[in-house]
């Protein structure tokens, strides 16, 4: 499953650690080089020799030997290699935090999920087409553990007489996935890099079509694992009656297992995936021959389900809703659609393929389901999950019974993993389009996208906790963000052939229509009949998404403007006499002028609250930088100024001291002031205020000091031109 | 009460905003001098005017132009007007914070508790006796609000017959009172300068059993505060019974009051307190007066109570129970001995004259109160206090009833404001001792301790809460604080008379001795009696907050000797080559010889991630400083280091780039060990890193941001040498 590719950018299909160092693109890359020139003109007459280095940045003559201090006192172990020429490469211990608490945090990490993974093991292995089935239908398949169900449970409401109608109904269903289907078959034929509806849909609906579809997977990839993980712990109490009470406490267990699994980084996923959903299509088809036998030797007569007395009226309203229920049985067909890259060659052939194999078994399974149901007719219960009492019924005796449920619980566990795999992916190319947190570009230590993967547990555990774990009431909230997607996707495909107009587009507009209007429809009822069930949520979130993606996209790109290279607007830099009377409309960031080491000014300020032997440290720091220093000093009242400077005069006088009284005691706001109006005074200064900060190592002692450095800092960011310098002060024993 | 003094301390009895400046001691004078000395010579051969400041620091041609960004952006004000030769008084603009968010809580501070006051509105009032006897007495006699109610509720609780024990205890305690009130008589005189407690003790007795006294009369303090609000809210619920359920948010809402108004700062408190103290003695002067009239008119024939089974045997335990819980009524005797430098002159005698009429009244109020109580036959009950009960009987019709009522709720309520000025006193004396945090010694903008009003409020809070408000309750932990500070004082008043010898020395000792013994008796019996009532509640507290006090001296202590100035160890510094093989025991802070600028060697270092405005801002600076300047890579893989080494060739290679790969991705941790392993080849070397920071205006946009900066900081901060810069970049729009 790792090795799926969700999505098609502009970097193309492959996840990789790089895509948090995006490359410049050939405007940045010709800006570069001018500003190197004229870095180049205004450096020419510095003395030969200046550039030289105090030590050897390769560390040639220290590669192992560790400091003295509690950075290096693990073991004198190499923490770097050498590499190519100027470059070294960090070893595993140079990856230990410094401080005690974080080390024997990573340590305990590395117990959990194992020692860090290197860069060069990200793996882009292919499938054949045997294990592709396996790995991409669980998620489809394990659907008709719920799905059937989901649809009875509606029909229900209108008493047992209106079971009936699961028929019909059934055939409905059947149509709809032989429509989306082969409206798939050929999105994947099309897109050989990929065909996830978020690319699908931004690539021809435009950038917020491609978002609506994002935010609907991600709505799906949730409820994926809050419903596989409900529907799989269901199998499991309806075998085991005595944990029913525990159903909260198992899933959020269960979630949790699955974030270590996936945190561990599950490699090769495929194997581990052959075996069970295996399994479960043998114990399927098993309980369908057997059970359609037996309905045959009664000659096809249904058993009277138990009497069971009308809630609603059995309306159209009411038969819509229990088809848009029995619709999330096709949950997971798109998951062929964003590994196509991952199939052998032809991929595009053999991902058809595997997609026929699936829904012609999906249509099997769910079709066999409900009909064997009505026969034996049977209702659904709070107490046991329908294929459950199917599995009693057909199976009284024996350890038949067992293995089914075993077996729909894995699945159903490899289906919430399957969300595990693609949801993290989602968000890297949501982020690689500066749509997402750029921190879900990152990856773990063990390659894992530990973000994306946090966020996906932390929803899917709170939906489970809002809705106790019930498969049934999260039902309602699942079909509208799956149908979303389908729906966008294969109206862009529409797009797609019509733009491209091939031969034959008709035709295949016309399929992708067909199966585009269908997943419309079923989106329209879902979301209406469902509305005030729960299905309102996914309707107020997936706005809410999109919009949220926008503005975080629109800080971005804002962002690269102003950080981006512009070639320069040409001539020579003006000297620093020519201050711009007023700041140009991007702002108080670098101007051009700024950008030569040749043209910047210092003021060094160094505040001083009294005279020890941190404040003296600062004062030496400052004054070696060779650049005019002035001490600052604020006093809360006179006679303390005048105190101070006589302490000062004691000391020499060796640098320029200014006092501030400032009668209401406050410091930070007049020194931020203060420096404010020198800046004012000369706008092409640089004021480098160096404050010395006492580090204390224990929490407790850190409160035993007023964090003035840090509200310092803070006030001073704020504030252009001006930077601050900590000198950290190391107080002994 | 503000001006009041609750110690005296080397720094003397004057509370002054300068106290977070401690002056030098002579051998620090002694130190910098001749670290003075030494800048100069190493300083000798600088170029004339290579001091000479590019701006004026005076701002003397830019008073009252404010900048044109936000922080000046308010109006243009003056900030800064010129005091004496090279200093500037802040105004009060100036102390606005730059953050819209800061400036609108300053407003809102300043609509609530007024505009700010300049540290030389500290006022230095002295009192009259008819001054002080209200303001210093309120705490006092408002405790026989409670006193005489908590006596008789334990005794009641060996039934209805034991309440006659209450003569004999009252007896007892009228002496006691006596005792400690000559005893006292002595303290005053013998400190002049301010009497409290911890000083008496820590003088006399040593640092620890000052901090015990200390310990005690927070806790005093604090349930001082409870206490009397509790009453004073009783004293309501008494006349208005519709109130009996909002007991915890009525004394919640006081307590916030109390807060706000000293947050605020009540000053010239003194008339404040004159007239409902005054009121008190009145309205209780008359109540005793006509129901002794009545009761004579009665033959003094006691009315019988109302019959009430025993609960618990009429043991001697009980009696001492009973004994301690009427003690309580003499908390606030000390408040004289803090406050003698504020009476007129001669201060002794006139703080003296006060503390005996106190006392009196005291005796008076108290003896009165609890036989006027047996003899009308009342007993304690849930719903009305005692004093109410009596005040009905006695004054059945007319408005005499509400008044008392409202007098004592009156008296106790600036019983409570007491407490809110010796507290945050008490604390600044520790502080500036060093047994507290430093930030105790901080007034605000008020003139307030406002760290130490809200410690108050909020542990009050916590007390009143836990205990639902009853009075009753809260007694049990009442006396021992009081008591311990009460015994150690007087302890140490014996030794001081020893050690002194003056004329008299033995009379002296012995009254004091008399005076320590009876208030040791009563903290051993509250301590023993009620300890599983609640006593133990302080009696675990004390010690740990002894221990605390202590643990916190030593952070001080140590922090101060390594950062004090220390006469340099003589002889010419040694040149930057001798560096010491290890270092010094006191650990890696400044050794001797980099207190020089001429002997700090540079190394500046700039970690690049890409190349953009930022960094290449940040490249422009570190080489500006003209110092050795080393460009830092760190790349998740090997094609990544390729790529950016090709842009810094397009570039033009200005600066030596070193590249590391780390192929766990990890950036923070190779980072801080290269930089370690570079320190470590030249430990001589400064690293000053160079660190760009994007300053980004709205809090969620920050979440948009990986926090490099800080977490690079945080870790970079553990390294001994390294100096961190941060270069703020504003992006535009």
């Amino acid at each position: 499953m790792a090795d799926r590719d969700g999505g098609e950018g502009e970097g193309g299909t492959v996840v990789t650690p790089s895509a948090e160092f995006p490359p410049l693109d050939p405007d940045e890359l010709r800006a570069l080089r001018r500003i190197g020139d004229r870095w180049r003109d205004a450096r020419r007459g510095r003395p030969p020799g200046a550039d030289l280095l105090p030590v050897d940045p390769t560390l040639r003559r220290h590669p192992d030997r560790p400091a003295p201090t509690r950075f290096g006192r693990l073991a004198p172990i190499v923490m770097f290699r050498v590499g190519e020429p100027d470059e070294l490469v960090a070893t595993e211990p140079a990856n230990l935090p410094g401080s005690r608490l974080g080390r024997a945090a990573t340590r305990l990490r590395r117990v959990l999920f194992g020692p860090p993974l290197s860069s060069a093991a990200v793996l882009y292995e292919r499938m054949r087409k045997l294990v592709a089935l396996p790995v991409l239908s669980s998620d489809l398949l394990s659907s008709v553990a719920y799905g059937p169900e989901a649809m009875l449970a509606v029909l229900l409401l209108a008493g047992s007489g209106a079971l009936g109608l699961s028929l019909p109904l059934a055939a409905g269903l059947a149509l709809l996935m032989v429509a989306v289907g082969v409206s798939y078959r050929q999105t994947v034929a099309a897109y050989p890099h990929g065909a996830g509806s978020y690319i699908v849909a931004g690539d021809n609906l435009g950038a917020g079509a491609g978002l609506a579809a994002a935010a609907g997977l991600m709505t799906d990839y949730v409820l994926t694992v809050a419903v596989s993980v409900s529907a799989g712990i269901r199998a499991v109490t309806s075998a085991v009656p005595e944990l029913a009470g525990w159903t909260v406490p198992l899933g959020l267990a269960v979630v949790g297992l699955l974030l270590a699994g996936n945190l561990r980084g599950v490699r090769t996923a495929g194997n581990l995936f052959v075996l069970p959903t295996y399994a479960f299509v043998v114990a399927l088809l098993a309980l369908l021959a057997v059970g359609w036998f037996r309905a045959a030797g009664r000659g096809f007569v249904p058993v009277d389900p138990p009497p069971v007395s009308a809630v609603e009226g059995l309306g159209l309203l009411l038969v819509l809703r229990a088809f848009s229920s029995g619709a999330v049985s096709m949950t997971g067909i798109e998951a062929v659609s964003n590994a196509v890259p991952a199939f052998r060659s032809p991929e595009w052939r053999n991902s058809r393929t595997t997609l026929t194999w699936m829904v012609a078994m999906l249509v099997l399974f769910f079709g066999g389901l409900v009909g064997l149901i009505h026969l034996s007719g049977l209702v659904p219960t709070a107490e046991q999950s329908i294929l459950s009492q199917l599995a009693r019924v057909t199976f009284p005796s024996g350890p038949w019974y067992g293995l089914i449920q075993a077996a729909t619980a894995l699945i159903l566990l490899l289906a919430a993993n399957t969300a595990y795999n693609d949801f993290p992916r989602l968000l890297f190319f949501m982020a690689r389009d500066g749509h997402a947190p750029r921190r879900f570009l990152h990856m773990g230590d063990r390659l894992a996208f530990s973000n994306g993967l946090v966020a996906l547990t932390v929803a899917a555990a709170v939906i489970l906790v809002a809705f106790r774990g019930h498969t049934e009431a999260l039902i309602p909230l699942y079909a509208v963000g799956v149908f979303l997607a389908f729906t966008l996707s294969q109206a862009g495909m529409v797009l797609h052939w019509r733009r491209r107009r091939g031969p034959g587009w008709r035709r295949r507009a016309t399929i992708n229509a067909v199966g585009g209007a269908f997943s419309g429809l079923v989106l329209v009822v879902a979301a209406v009949t469902k509305f005030t069930e729960g299905a309102w949520v996914v309707v107020v979130a997936v706005p809410l998404l999109v919009l949220l993606f926008g503005a975080i996209h629109r800080h971005y790109e804002r962002l690269h403007r102003s950080l981006a290279l512009h070639p320069p607007s040409g001539g020579p830099a003006p000297g620093p006499s020519v201050v711009p009377a007023a700041p140009p409309a991007a702002g108080p960031a670098a101007p051009e002028e700024e950008e030569l080491p040749e043209q910047v000014r210092h003021l060094v300020v160094v505040p001083v609250a009294r005279l020890n032997r941190a404040s003296l440290r600062a004062l030496a720091y400052a004054a070696s930088l060779g650049q005019p220093t002035l001490a600052v000093h604020i006093a809360p009242e006179e006679p303390e100024a005048d105190r101070f400077r006589e302490q000062w005069r004691a000391w020499g006088d060796h640098l320029r001291l200014e006092t501030i009284v400032s009668p209401y005691r406050a410091v930070i706001g007049p020194l931020a002031h203060y420096l404010e109006a020198l800046h004012a005074s000369r706008a092409d200064l640089v004021l480098t205020v160096v404050v010395p900060e006492v580090v204390v190592r224990s929490r407790w002692h850190r409160l035993l000091h007023s964090r003035t450095e840090q509200r310092l800092r803070a006030a001073l960011r704020r504030l252009p031109g001006v930077v601050v310098t900590s000198l950290p002060v190391h107080p002994g024993g």
